[in-house]
């Protein structure tokens, strides 16, 4: 009787939220939440909590009372910081007016994707990729289509013939995170142009994340190549960012995007509908990260620098190990010859070994028999965690 | 070129987000943002920044290095004062398991149409309220159905039948505000029976926002009937409620939501994808207003209630003005004889008196040529906005 009501109640929700699978990452932080002393590398954060000066501004407003509902699109100071913030890493000009400040790069993403599809609309999404991307698009009625990147020599490429032949009628937007997470593949400026064209010619949106742009690898900048260097404030792109990565603030939950000023409006009543704004005085917090917080992010960068480095030398010691160097982000996504299962491997890592890295399944199609790990973290953690894994990767 | 250019962005979004409209209460502060000495009654909070008790708990949790993601339901020790705080007001038991901590009432809301609706599907809504019940339900593709309520010499109140008439096949929720913004409305324990009976009768949900249910003026108890002291927690019943209003925290975006345990995994799913959880430093400072704050929330309760003597009292000096003594919330709804259009009146008493109110027209069906004043605050600053409006309203 309790097992049909209980059931009843799952029936009586929306189809498409009742199928929403659980986040195979969340999956795997909750099955080791009973050992105290793992190694965890399976988030995309560090062990570096937020900076003293970072916490300090956001308490100070807090004294002074800045506990009153806010601006929606964000606070006018941090509006102006993160224009200049952004236009000055591109060397473009971003005007205020485009930028929209959110609860976490999550919510950027979640609210882009209500306002660009309905019911049955397709993004079309290259894979392996952060799973909450195509779980947004099935949490707004639409179909997420997964066009998986290839592995080759040099590293994670996309095949834009194979892109751009997944589009169709119902597609809307694509959505381009470069550099990615977690495979670390960054999309080459001349395929941006491709893609931009095409875009341009059906009439689609593009959706950059470039939560990652400042961790790079490449020979030709400090900078991943953005869609905001190749397109105008009034074409149909949204780029979405977040504070979680440089400032290690990712418990704060704030983001921003980049859109036309045309959607001001939109994204105002967005925000409204959805969390009504962020907290004013955590924003506080987040102009200071932007003014005076370049140090730290230059170190949190350098420290993600030593991390690839280190992680991509020592697990080339295990031959069983498949994977290619990542141009960006900080994860590296590897197989494992003779292990097909990720998601079992991850659970025998937890136990075994005490370490929490991400399967591979858990970030769509393409995904399958890798695991993720990520360096973001200490030389010292790293080290250790490598050395707990020895046994079950050799 | 421009133009059509601009056009065509707006064009090329979701036709049911680009249709959203502006929150009229949004549209009203926005105006109001050129006067420094404008007294806002205009949003649901008072004058009182969040104390400093509060403040300091989410500060110590800051310093100590909670920044990372966090449990997506809420953290453990939240969910548990919860738990005993809602039952406790209600006088029945509320597992924790049942909790589940969102940004704001506002994400609890949007969560809970997103779970509950698809493209199409009808929310029967007493109205007026709140507008971004409403318009949530147009986010998530769905339609609201607006049932009026009545305003008689003893109140406000709803026509049951014309209620459950309103009910069609594409039904999937009935959403409640009670006690209600703006209409002061509370609907009686003999309403929730006849509302829960045909709620079970046709498998429809509840869905209960209980944010004023402490701002109570009735005869028979300090906390206006609860759906929760009338259903099971297997049943279809979800309750909203929100820091902001008991504890002076509007600006912190933390509310939760009451669902039957089975909902845990759909909810923990739809937090992960919409926010990925409310910052755990905050959530310190919620747990600290529950175990702590019960001597600040009777303070505002107490401040509600001579707010809300102070100004039926003195509105009743205007013969111009209708209005019933509202049975709860705190807000004053009222129409002014001879002034149909409550959106034009209300630009001109920003304009001219320096206060600002909320249309009526903000608020759905039956809110036409009303205005609501927000009474949580000051006497002194009650007084001083009637003073300022005296020359409008004689």
């Amino acid at each position: 009787m309790l097992d049909k009501t209980r059931r009843g109640l799952i029936d009586g929700i929306a189809p498409h939220i009742a199928s929403l699978p659980e986040s195979g990452i969340i999956e795997v932080i909750n099955y080791g939440r009973k050992y105290d002393d793992l190694i965890k590398l399976w988030v995309g954060e560090g062990d570096q909590p937020t900076p003293r000066f970072i916490c300090d501004a956001a308490m100070a407003a807090l004294h002074a009372g800045e506990t009153f509902y806010t601006w929606q699109r964000g606070i006018p100071p941090l509006r102006e910081a993160l224009g200049e913030y952004v236009g000055g890493l591109h060397g473009v000009t971003v005007d205020s007016e485009r930028i929209f400040v959110t609860v976490g790069g999550m919510q950027a993403i979640i609210q882009t994707v209500q306002m660009l599809i309905g019911a049955g609309d397709e993004a079309v999404i290259p894979t392996p990729v952060w799973p909450n991307i195509f779980h947004a698009v099935h949490v707004c009625g639409g179909n997420p289509i997964h066009v998986p990147l290839d592995l080759s020599e040099t590293g994670w490429r996309l095949d834009l013939d194979r892109f751009f032949a997944a589009c169709g009628p119902r597609t809307r937007f694509l959505y381009i995170n470069s550099p990615g997470n977690p495979s670390g593949w960054v999309m080459p400026r001349e395929d941006m142009i491709r893609v931009r064209d095409f875009a341009r010619e059906r009439g689609l949106w593009i959706v950059s994340d470039e939560v990652y742009s400042r961790f790079y690898y490449g020979d030709d900048g400090a900078v991943a190549p953005s869609f905001l260097e190749i397109m105008e404030p009034d074409e149909k792109l949204i780029v979405v960012n977040t504070f979680s990565k440089c400032w290690a603030m990712s418990g704060w939950r704030i983001g921003w995007l980049v859109a036309p000023p045309e959607l001001g409006q939109v994204y105002e009543n967005l925000i409204q509908y959805n969390t009504s704004g962020v907290a004013g005085f955590l924003q506080q917090g987040a102009v200071t990260a932007i003014t005076d917080g370049a140090p730290f992010a230059a170190e949190t960068i350098a420290r993600s620098r030593v991390g690839h480095e280190l992680v991509c030398r020592r697990l080339r010691e295990f031959p069983r190990l498949r994977f290619a160097k990542p141009q960006g982000a900080f994860y590296l996504l590897f197989a494992v010859d003779g292990e097909p299962d990720a998601r079992a491997l991850a659970m025998r890592m937890i136990d075994e070994a005490h370490v929490g890295l991400a399967p591979g399944t858990a970030f769509g199609a393409g995904g399958e028999g890798y695991l993720r790990l990520c360096y973001a973290t200490s030389e010292s953690l790293l080290n250790e965690a490598i050395d707990r894994l020895a046994t079950i990767l050799r």
